[in-house]
């Protein structure tokens, strides 16, 4: 998950001061917000500073950051003829910032392994037709099955600029890459094998040939998770609706990352170190596990239940 | 699901004006909307129209609706001591138009059943204690955690009102009741088992002992549906994200209820037809099947969709 945000003053400082896309898109800034979280609580790793549409900004989708909504796609795709008209983009070019970043960070860290950051295709392309965060994703959905072509094609051309842009950071010097195809739990096993499946092997496909391992994610994907295995990824992100114990039994000899609920980091300390160790057990059932939470931390989230959980788990491992 | 709604436009017309709390504590005006998608579409059953949080007002949580946002909490339960001030809570005398409603709308549809509608208690907790619908539902959680005791008071009064609400409509004629727990999904099986079952079966229990069938209805709880099973229900409504084979296949015995995305209804009428059969196909693995959207009708909906949806449905049952 992200580790910096708006729960760490740090970062509010920074963010009363620069927006959203200044922030990703200058490398002191970028660099410096992504070593925040890695400063402060001693993680054993870092994750790229970023944002999944990023990418909008070459293509001319006009994304802005509105404070309380988030992303908001000023020109959003809904036809055909929005397909056709996106511009080529060289993401190499384009997104030379963040390879940039990737640089200072990778030198800052030392022997800290760093995780690059991409959207997957269903994702970038849920906010490119929504044109904001959807509670519904309707708009898309009809999409995809009143213009099946179109649909292909765009998610062609995001799959493409995703493989590029994990390239890219890859050749910066990223250790793992974690696809973050957040939205994709709304749809079902059958339209996500037919209308996204293909799409995102792309992505994976490209980071296996680099020989650099992957993590797959993606929010209430319980139903999909056989199939996001498929797609591609090392390791598969699981939120905190299934325990680890029980996916690992029905995906035997897949690594798996995750899972504790971020609103167990408002509950009372006993509470919360005792889910840490719970999610930390049932991870031992899987071939390979990393341990995360099920999805970002939360704005109200306390910065030291934040430590108090690098802590338990960073003395789990080292007892084990 | 609530059949009434943005999508009809003879439903637009009256909320044009009313507000929703006029329409929803108003019999003649409850019972029109209830009534329009019945005459329109000729259903084969019709649901009340209500709102799961119109306990609030006996319950001075100052509820409103807001465009563009639904139900605002003006004075949301955020303490122990709030839970404590709760006033008692005379539901046939509170609620008492509802009852009325009930009463006129059975008396108008003849032979066609009514269904009932009443909120869960984990659901309506969750509105009174977040104050607004929320994505993450971190304050909540954080409450049933940090405060444990008050939490299993307010959801002990929630169920109570719940029972004498779904009683008092079972008294005045409605055949069915659906329990709408919208968000439990959010929940781990846990977490349900913990702070949300027992005071869930308190209203199954209540319906069970009236002689009266219930259907017990959440979103995303592929995860949590053995749970909900074993709180209650006559039938278990599934949404779209599992298909009703799968769901007969791990929990046989059960009725069920859905699922077909509401999205579809926005496809092509060929590939809303095919999905419609689909869901009449898996459907026919389960003891018993209700066909139903597997969440609310979208407000982008054309009617027509509608009509072609009810039109397979009742074709299908006829030819069975």
């Amino acid at each position: 998950m992200r580790q910096a945000g708006r729960y760490l003053p740090e970062y509010r400082a920074i963010r009363e001061r620069h927006t959203m896309l200044d922030v990703c898109g200058t490398p002191d800034l970028a660099a410096h917000v992504t070593l925040q979280p890695v400063q402060r609580f001693g993680l054993d790793a870092a994750i790229l500073f970023s944002d999944l549409l990023l990418p909008f900004v070459p293509l001319g989708l006009d994304l802005e950051y509105v404070a309380g909504e988030g992303p908001v796609v000023g020109h959003p795709v809904r036809s055909p003829a929005d397909v056709d008209r996106l511009p080529p983009v060289d993401v190499a070019e384009a997104m030379a910032s963040t390879a940039a970043t990737v640089r200072m960070v990778t030198g800052a860290l030392g022997s800290i392994p760093l995780i690059g950051f991409v959207g997957a295709p269903f994702t970038m392309a849920s906010y490119a037709v929504e044109g904001r965060s959807s509670r519904t994703h309707a708009r898309v959905k009809a999409f995809m099955y009143t213009e099946p072509q179109a649909w292909h094609a765009l998610l062609g051309r995001l799959a493409t600029i995703a493989a590029d842009l994990a390239a890219l950071q890859v050749g910066a010097g990223v250790h793992v890459v974690q696809v973050f195809d957040s939205w994709v739990g709304h749809l079902t096993a059958l339209e996500y094998r037919r209308f996204v499946e293909p799409h995102s092997r792309v992505v994976f496909d490209r980071l296996h040939a680099l020989g650099v391992p992957s993590i797959h994610f993606g929010v209430g994907t319980g139903h999909l998770l056989p199939h996001l295995v498929r797609a591609g990824g090392d390791v598969i992100g699981v939120d905190w609706r299934t325990p680890l114990d029980e996916v690992a039994t029905t995906l035997p000899g897949v690594a798996l990352q995750g899972n504790l609920d971020p609103a167990l980091l408002l509950a009372p300390r006993p509470v919360l170190e005792d889910s840490v160790r719970d999610v930390l057990r049932r991870g031992t059932a899987a071939i390979g596990h990393i341990f995360n939470l099920g999805h970002g931390v939360l704005p109200e989230t306390p910065p030291d239940q934040v430590q108090a959980t690098v802590d338990i788990v960073q003395a789990w491992s080292s007892d084990a």
